[in-house]
């Protein structure tokens, strides 16, 4: 089996890099100029010498490899080992202290979901700094929305206080104490999680306290010689799961509260949203503080004067990943490229600044700038490049540093070289914005009294017959993009409902998925409720098939209206006609937030093996005894096709639950 | 380099896998019962086949292994790779995503002294949580020593409050909030460190905020695209190490606070300690509040009385590890082995109940139990064993647990089996209990007034030419215990004083350095000293010329008292003719009190060759650049003896800056 799903990814990727056209005419164009790429170390893997085949590490890919300490490494001897490792490696079925596969396994995930949610908990600290200094005064930023604020303290039953300021004070207060302070009880977590789900973590004892709390005893428990026993490492996995989707909420509630709640806005994808006339800053990440004021000031006289002095008809900013897909959905920015696309981008040549904060930034950037005039700007504390200029953000200096940094990417502009590229294909348009509040919007036009009941009942009909939410990273371990294509494709074509996120979105807008022509993709039935919905929604047409969610982090929005759709039916997320699927997974984020997922009940798909094969236990664990325990469960299965099938079914299932037609 | 470093410790461990004859002999007879243990599994690392050469992963051997996501995991090609690693391994100078070797090899460097000081933090937390609900009244410990509270509280310069348990919640509570909180300056890191290194931290940026603020930051940095330069990731680690110390400096006060200051105490180390006529718990880990009780409650009459009922004479309480150290420094509990003997420890037969807590906790000894009666028994809840018993600690309840234990040991007495072994050896004699107060009150009985004054009048001129801090573990990659043992007995050759901590402490007295007779190795000079301090100590003959200065995490004990010589001298940590040898190190705790060590300003020596040597620069800022920015550096030398005269250079090269006679 190990094998099988390795040899599928190979096949995949050894059939076409990626599905996007430009993607690959722009891989080309970097082969052509010597510049290497996250495709052409990947590739590197697929060599074979000997006859013996190069690859992965196959310890390190089955998870059967530990560091943990310095009596090791050590690796565990798999039955089904290649020959060119068993020449390396003694046949041993423990680690040198004794530690068994499933030990050494469940170790490695919980590290890695720690990780994860370490970053999405630091993210979610500085968005509860940035509110909570907005409200004492000491940024430039504003409470835009005193709606929302003023919801999120209803749910975590704070007391409101006179000022809108007293409110931010304390929602604030609330999420530091979360993310790091010595309480029992993550509050985030437990207020928005629906009571029957609840219950249940609660049960299971899978109610995280801090972050910082969880951190230090999962750094404890994995360190050599103390936790070994894997289902209580596979339960701290689902605790902190469980810690990262309230991080993930406190990020994407907290930045609705300060830059404004996303509504449907049309926009585009491509590198050909680079401008050869303009001042191009790419601004790539995920923690959209400083990118907002980039945005604002993008317009900005001074800077623009200074621009066109030197040539420039103006300034444009465009996004890559989630920084981007932030600006996307507030400001219609247009998007440059996803996780994969970064190294791409700069090899246009037309990148006067790439901005970064954190997160996904590949290191090799520096590189592939280096053969430009590009400038690559460190911003975040927490992401240093050694060779970038760091200009570093400060919330109570926003603007300052924003237009320092435009600035600079200005004076850059007259430095640009010959040495230009973009591909033939235009950039495909595309419609995001969408949050919860705006399908509370539309649909409370269909009916005011209660909004969710044309959704529901569109759900019972079977008009919708689920939904699925793809998210995650694009991978290069497949062909880039065309899993989640795929599956989208397979799934709306049976009624699905799909909605995405993060750079999973990303790539079904380079296949044109999010716009209202795409609805032919969708069965008939899914098809007429889209059109109704576009039509309600005043767009005079569908609405696309696929509904931009944003980035990543709003995974937290999914959750937020998976949990309204729990509490209005009275049914547990485990029961709801709904599943995840991050086909093309990457970052240890994309672990953590799977983990909690599966942990509130929903059932993920991973479209890449996950580092977890190699222990049988902590594969029944993830995969099926999970179902037991959470009500959700992982679905390891490459081949995007029958990972469709797989998750249609996981629906069909839940709807035959329900008493629903399939 | 990497190849000679490798080579160097297969020799050593090949020539002999033990330096101590009853551990020798215990291995042999395990073998003969077909018992795996930790040399056991070793040995497999050096065996070959086809000639080309099995062996501990290359990769992870010099750091170049990345895990960090899906993407991976990924290898570095480094020049001198075996050829045996080269036929699976793509020539690739750089991750899947760009990442360097020097990034690699840093952040794993960060995750591991991460989880080491995560391993420590917890161990502090628990401490403070005790002294917080014994000052409540909710436990059955007492404050033992309110001077010792008061003189901690002093430190901090914390409001003592009328009543002692004010004292008690105040600095326990300052504690709780260093260990997770968002503030960002941890308070027992600035309140214990002289003002001239202090002032050193600060400028470097290296003053540790909570550890909980710390681990979530790298968290989030070793996180895949995050912080990506070396140096960055290195002054992280170097923040994490002096949490990590700030953590050990916690531990230790609040244990003498609530157990008691060790004062000089005599024992025995050795597999003999175990009695053949009476029940016997081994208690093994790092945290000793559950062991207290046990100790306490051994010589209760209802259980010796049942114990007697079947047969038993009595309830033998012997230590392993560290919970072994602990017991032992207040208590002068015997000694059964060290980390490298509890495998052996339960394959004597004469184990009724082996009760672990925390860290370094073998996983196999499950298996070795299964083929005795014995009980393992584990009690805290970050440390499981899938098969163990569960016999959960409360420091509410610590004296019902404790009886529950006990009661479960005694019952097991009578299924002991017959197939029991003890080797020929006798257990070696040993004095233990040394403490800073030991110390100033043996120092005072020479001068009252200035009681360091005697200590420093004989550095300086030169009858204690420097003093060495053995620490860390007992390795199965050299020979056990031997490099602690070699670097010992050469370094006490030339009048260095010898302080040692934790199994490295454990590894000195099986080679009966613990006692007075082995001032014998001393030079005449130092010889002079240790018989005229034990003739003042009252003991009527000389101190041992290694003195055990408890735990590993007492290794808190040894910085306070370095922290006191620095400030009475004037003289910053850096300048002070000492080093510390962890010639034997296996755990991420380990790394972690290393790199906190390096970064006060002390040189430390490693004996086991650490996975950064794949990374130039790493590997240069470790052993070189840290001189200039910390004072301290690394040496890395497998070979004792040679270690040893790099340990006395760098004595020397103290003493030729201070102007002290070398």
């Amino acid at each position: 089996m190990v094998a099988e799903s390795l040899l599928t990814e190979k096949q995949m990727r050894n059939a076409k890099r990626a599905l996007d056209d430009a993607t690959e005419e722009m891989i080309k164009h970097a082969e052509s100029l010597g510049i290497e790429t996250v495709f052409t170390r990947q590739e590197k893997y697929d060599e074979s010498l000997l006859d013996l085949g190069k690859s992965r590490c196959y310890f390190g890919s089955t998870g059967v490899c530990c560091r943990q300490c310095a009596m090791g490494p050590c690796r565990i001897w798999l039955d089904e080992l290649p020959m060119v490792y068993r020449l390396s490696t003694p046949r041993l079925d423990k680690g040198t202290c004794g530690a068994s596969v499933d030990t050494i396994v469940a170790r490695n995930l919980l590290m890695m979901v720690g990780r994860g949610t370490a970053a999405h908990a630091s993210h979610a600290m500085h968005a509860a700094t940035a509110l909570l200094k907005t409200a004492q005064g000491k940024t430039s930023y504003k409470i835009r929305e005193p709606g929302k604020l003023l919801s999120v303290a209803a749910k975590l039953t704070l007391d409101n206080g006179q000022r809108i300021e007293d409110t931010a004070i304390s929602v604030a207060s609330q999420a530091i104490s979360d993310i790091v302070s010595d309480e029992s009880v993550m509050k985030f977590a437990t207020s928005y999680c629906p009571a029957s789900t609840g219950e249940n973590l609660q049960a299971l004892g899978v109610i995280p306290g801090s972050v910082g709390a969880e951190l230090l005893a999962e750094g404890h428990e994995t360190s050599m010689g103390t936790m070994t026993d894997p289902a209580s490492l596979i339960l701290h996995a689902a605790r902190l799961g469980v810690a990262d989707i309230a991080s993930l909420v406190i990020s994407s509630e907290f930045q609705d509260v300060l830059f404004g709640i996303p509504r449907p806005v049309t926009s585009k994808i491509g590198f050909n949203v680079l401008n050869k006339s303009k001042v191009n800053v790419v601004i790539h990440g995920h923690v959209p503080f400083l990118s907002e004021k980039l945005v604002e000031m993008s317009d900005d006289d001074e800077l623009l004067k200074r621009a066109k002095t030197l040539g420039a008809s103006g300034i444009n900013i465009v996004g890559c990943c989630c920084t981007g897909n932030e600006v996307l959905m507030r400001h219609g920015v247009h998007l440059a490229g996803s996780n994969l696309q970064q190294e791409l981008v700069i090899a246009t040549g037309l990148v006067e600044a790439f901005v970064v904060d954190v997160q996904c930034i590949y290191p090799n950037v520096e590189n592939v700038a280096a053969k430009f005039h590009t400038k690559i700007i460190t911003t975040m504390r927490e992401a240093r490049l050694a060779g970038a200029e760091h200009i570093p953000f400060d919330e109570e200096d926003a603007a300052g540093v924003a237009r320092k940094i435009l600035e600079t990417a200005v004076e850059n502009f007259n430095k640009r070289g010959t040495n230009i590229f973009l591909p033939q294909s235009e950039p495909k348009d595309l419609i995001a914005g969408f949050s919860v509040e705006t399908c509370l919007s539309v649909l409370s036009k269909i009916n005011s009294e209660d909004p969710l009941k044309p959704l529901i009942d569109n759900i019972a009909s079977g008009n919708i017959y689920g939904a699925v939410l793809l998210a995650g990273c694009t991978s290069p371990k497949v062909t880039a993009d065309a899993s989640h294509v795929a599956i989208a494709k397979a799934l709306m074509k049976d009624n699905v409902l799909i909605i995405a996120t993060g750079c999973a979105a990303q790539a079904c807008a380079r296949a044109g998925l999010l716009t209202p022509e795409a609805s032919q993709y969708a069965g008939d039935n899914l098809k007429s409720v889209l059109a109704l919905l576009g039509e309600t929604a005043g767009l005079g047409k569908s609405l696309p098939p696929v509904w931009h969610f944003g980035s990543c982090v709003d995974n937290g929005r999914v959750i937020i209206l998976i949990s309204a759709l729990s509490e209005k039916l009275g049914v547990p997320i485990r029961d709801l006609p709904i599943a995840a699927s991050a086909a093309e997974w990457v970052t240890e984020k994309a672990a953590a937030i799977g983990t909690g997922a599966v942990t509130l009940g929903i059932t993920v798909h991973l479209g890449v093996t996950p580092p977890v094969i190699g222990s049988p236990q902590v594969t029944d664990l993830l995969t099926q005894k999970s179902e037991e325990l959470f009500g959700g469960r992982f679905i390891v299965e490459v081949e995007p096709g029958k990972a469709a099938q797989l998750l249609l079914e996981h629906i069909k299932e839940a709807r035959e639950k329900l008493g629903l037609p399939t």
